[in-house]
Formats: structure tokens, sequence, C-alpha cells
């Protein structure tokens, strides 16, 4: 985890259910240099630091604490899109052969409890509850899947916020309704692959004003983390500490009838199996 | 300028034709940081110290160093697709209504004479000489297109080379085939806006092995900096330190017929007037 205010995160580790050892005299932060040396042995090491902390009564609370994105600024935020079979219907959209890419803005990542602001300009504001892929060492053509699970430092579950005004009708690229600011909250924590058990067996869900609005689970993924990973991999250089949103499943506003869209003053509540939850307030443009 | 090999480059001045001097003990380096305090005093101060080092005896020639990227690696690298009336024709595409968003990996930036390698699996590679915009300060949402005239901390050549077989029959979105190592040259220097007596008249070039294939202005672009960063200003913050690739003009291997693709041993030469020019060499993917 990261904790603190924004731009001063100091990086932490969750030792139980609301609370939190600070890490930041063993680790600089969570960004692309640490995720680059981020071996085995080291976060064993940084385990072992945290639970002897622990035990030694250094565990804080994190109640009335910021938490911050569990990783720095990423070099890219890479997402696939269309990646739930039912998601693409219920967008109008076919299944694709392989997975589309678009990208978001890096500066669009905030803390998982931290306000999302409306864009100028939009009025067709919209969620989309993602599994996260954080990046763990540099890699490029990927002979095989397979070869993808060490890349992969850990997961984090990401709000992939979209303007689909922006996204749709003002031109042919998705990235432009992608990266208005505070678009991607990310956290609260990440897991790295170990603790979790099943990557294509998470339950996910997102809620606006307290009304289930997206509900699936990974198990319905087109393309799995590996696929994908490796799939990125034949056409650009992941760096350690990338971000990539892996897609999202039904139930995002656009494909309701009619549609809905965020307004001021909702309230964003989300999770997926083992990677916590988020709750975003939804503000006005400014 | 940056001088030094990959990854160690120091910053520099160009003082003349053939020859620079170390600014490395005044500037830690071109990047984000250096753009956000890059106000004219802070410019005119470090161009006073360029020249007296220089009245000094203290300039280097250019001769026989490597020459890197004038800005260190951007947060973000953004692009404007079909920015020239006449490269939309020559691609079928009808004149966009407003600037196309397109983004690259950032670490597909390297030096203006270093190889471009060609991607597996690609066999589309192409050319496109660009202007891009150097953004100097934080912005968003700004009023009118004249203030981004502040916004704007310099500009620089760059080869916006792109893998057409990944761009277009790969999935929707662009930057799948713009994302390959080494496809964003940049270089060799950054010209302060003004160095650059009118940006909407700048000849610019690109020959394939001595043949050549853009010859275009800046007169012709359909939306000018100014217009372009007030535009993305309204769609995302832009950092200092960003690179915005504004289009090229006509003459990319994909608009003849057949078609022209780039090949190993191929070399790219490329120009744009007052910011220097380019030599590539075509390398086999690896």
């Amino acid at each position: 985890m990261r904790i603190g205010e924004p731009g001063r995160e100091r990086p932490a580790v969750r030792v139980a259910e609301g609370s939190y050892v600070d890490v930041s005299d063993v680790v600089a932060d969570f960004d692309g240099d640490f995720f680059s040396r981020s071996t085995p042995e080291h976060l064993a090491h940084l385990a072992t630091v945290a639970a002897e902390r622990a035990a030694a009564g250094g565990a804080r609370p994190l109640d009335g604490v910021r938490i911050g994105s569990p990783l720095a600024r990423p070099h890219q935020i890479l997402c696939i899109g269309l990646n739930y079979a039912d998601h693409a219907a219920e967008t109008g959209q076919a299944v694709p052969d392989e997975p589309i890419l678009f990208t978001k803005s890096p500066n669009t990542m905030v803390g998982p409890y931290d306000d999302v602001r409306l864009p100028r300009g939009g009025d067709k504001t919209d969620w989309e509850v993602e599994l996260g892929i954080v990046v763990g060492r540099r890699a490029r053509y990927l002979d095989t899947p397979e070869q993808a699970r060490a890349v992969i430092a850990g997961y984090v579950l990401v709000n992939d916020v979209s303007e689909r005004a922006f996204q749709l009708e003002r031109g042919g690229q998705w990235s432009k309704g992608k990266s208005a600011e505070t678009f991607n909250p990310a956290g609260p924590w990440l897991a790295t692959p170990d603790e979790i058990d099943d990557v294509r067996a998470l339950g996910m869900w997102l809620d606006v004003n307290g009304k289930r609005r997206q509900s699936g689970s990974t198990a319905t993924m087109i393309f799995d983390p590996c696929t994908i990973v490796h799939y990125l991999s034949q056409f650009m250089v992941l760096e350690p500490g990338d971000l990539i949103n892996t897609g999202t499943p039904p139930g995002v506003g656009m494909g309701f009838t009619p549609p809905v869209w965020l307004r001021a003053g909702d309230v964003m509540e989300l999770g997926i199996d083992g990677l916590g939850t988020q709750r975003q307030r939804v503000v006005a443009p400014r």
C-alpha cells in the first residue's frame, strides 16, 4: 500500500484487516525501480520486516489515513477493451479476435477513496470495475503466455472511469475519453500473485448509490492476464511498474436503456475478491 | 540537447553549428522538473552560461559524440493523426473535424541518429516526419488557444515511426502500431519558441535511401500547435516535459501505389527548418 497525502505517499504493508506497517525506511517507493528489483526473495524480506514490526507493536490503524494508489505513477497505463464477452455484447460490439489496446494518461491515477471529478464538457461519465496487472520486470517479445507469469508483480483493483462522449463522439480513438484527471482510482493494495488463489475466479462488483450495477467474475474474461502480457509484449516494451487494466464485466452505464451516467454527488463502491474495495464520491467539474 | 550514451545523457546547449557546451553542472536533466521551471529568465540564464563557456573555450565538437533525444523520457507522448489535409487524402481518410488523438509508449523515444529496429512480426513499417511540441508547464482546461502559447517550452523534430500492420490490421486502436522500441527518434535539439520565426511556415522533408519521399510545410497543418495544446487540455492534464507529435505531411510509405515499406538496411534522413536533421539506419528485428 501507499499511505499519505497526494504526492507524499509512503510505502506500507497491510498486516491485518484495517492496519498497516510503514516500510518507508526500507523501500523508497513502489515504483518502477522497486518493481524491477521485486524478486520473490525481496518481497519475502519486506513481508518479514512488516511482520516483525507488527509483532513489536508497530502496526497502525488505516482508519483516518489517506490511502493512495498502491503503486507510483507508472510509465504507462495500458487498457484492454471489450475483454468480457457479455460486456462486449452490452455495448453492441463484436467479441474481439485479439486484445484491443488503448491507453490512459498515467497522471489519471489516484487513490481508491479519492473523489472522481466529472470532466468539463462531458455528460456521459461512466464506471468500469477492472482487474489491474502491475508489471514486475521489463518485457519484450515474450515467447509464450507462460513466460508472462514471471513478469506479473501483482494485481490491483481499478476503476477505469470513462467519459463516453469524449471516447466515442470526438474522433475515432478511445484515449480521449479515458484520460481526464482522477479517472483511474487504483488500490487500496497490491496483491502479489501468490496471494491470489486463482486469478480466473475472482468475483467483482460495482455499486452506484448503493445499487448493484456491475456483477461478474474474472472467469468470463476472454484473454487472461498471462495472455494479455504476452500479447502486449509483441508490440511494445513493458516496463516495471506499468499498469494494465484488463477490461470490465457487464453493467456499465452505457449498457442500460436508457443509459445511466454519473452525476455530481453520486457514490461509486466497487471491489474484487482479494483486492479490497474502493469508494469514490463523484464531484462537479472545476 | 542531450549528449552521451543511452540512459546516461548529459544536458548540453548547442552554441554553434557543430559544437556544444556541457551544462550538466547547472541542469540535472531536461525533464519534467526542468521544464516546469523553464521560465524565459531561466532559459536566458542557461543561454548566458553557455555563451560564456563557449567564449572561454569550453565548446566541444558534436562530431563523434552520441546525441540523445533533447528531452528525457516524458510522462506521455501524445500524437495528432491526419493533421495535414493532403496526408489525410493520401491515406484515403476524411479531414477530421477536430484533432484525432492517439498515443505512443514513452519508452519509444531514442536519439536522432540511433537505429530504428523493425518490430518482430511486422512487415509494413513506415516513416512520418513531424513537428513535436514539448510542454513547458502543467495545463488543464485552457480557456483559449492563445493561452497555450505560454505552455509550449519548445519544438523538436520527430520521426513518428509506425507499423501499419499493427496499427490498422490488429484491432481498432492505433497505439498498437506506434509503440515498438526505437519508434520515436527525437532531436537533435529543442528550439525554444523565440528561436522559431513562424511555426506555421517551416519546410519539412524525409528521404529514404536518398530518395525524397516526404516534402511539405507546417503551413498546411489543419490544427496549429496552440490549437492542439488548447484542445488536448480539455481532455487531460498536460505535464511539463510531455511530447506532442503534431502529424505528418504527405509522402508516407502507405500512400504509394503499391505501398513502400521500410526494410533492414534502409536509411531515413529527415529535417524541419530550424530543428536540424536526423538520420536513422533501419535494422532487422531481434
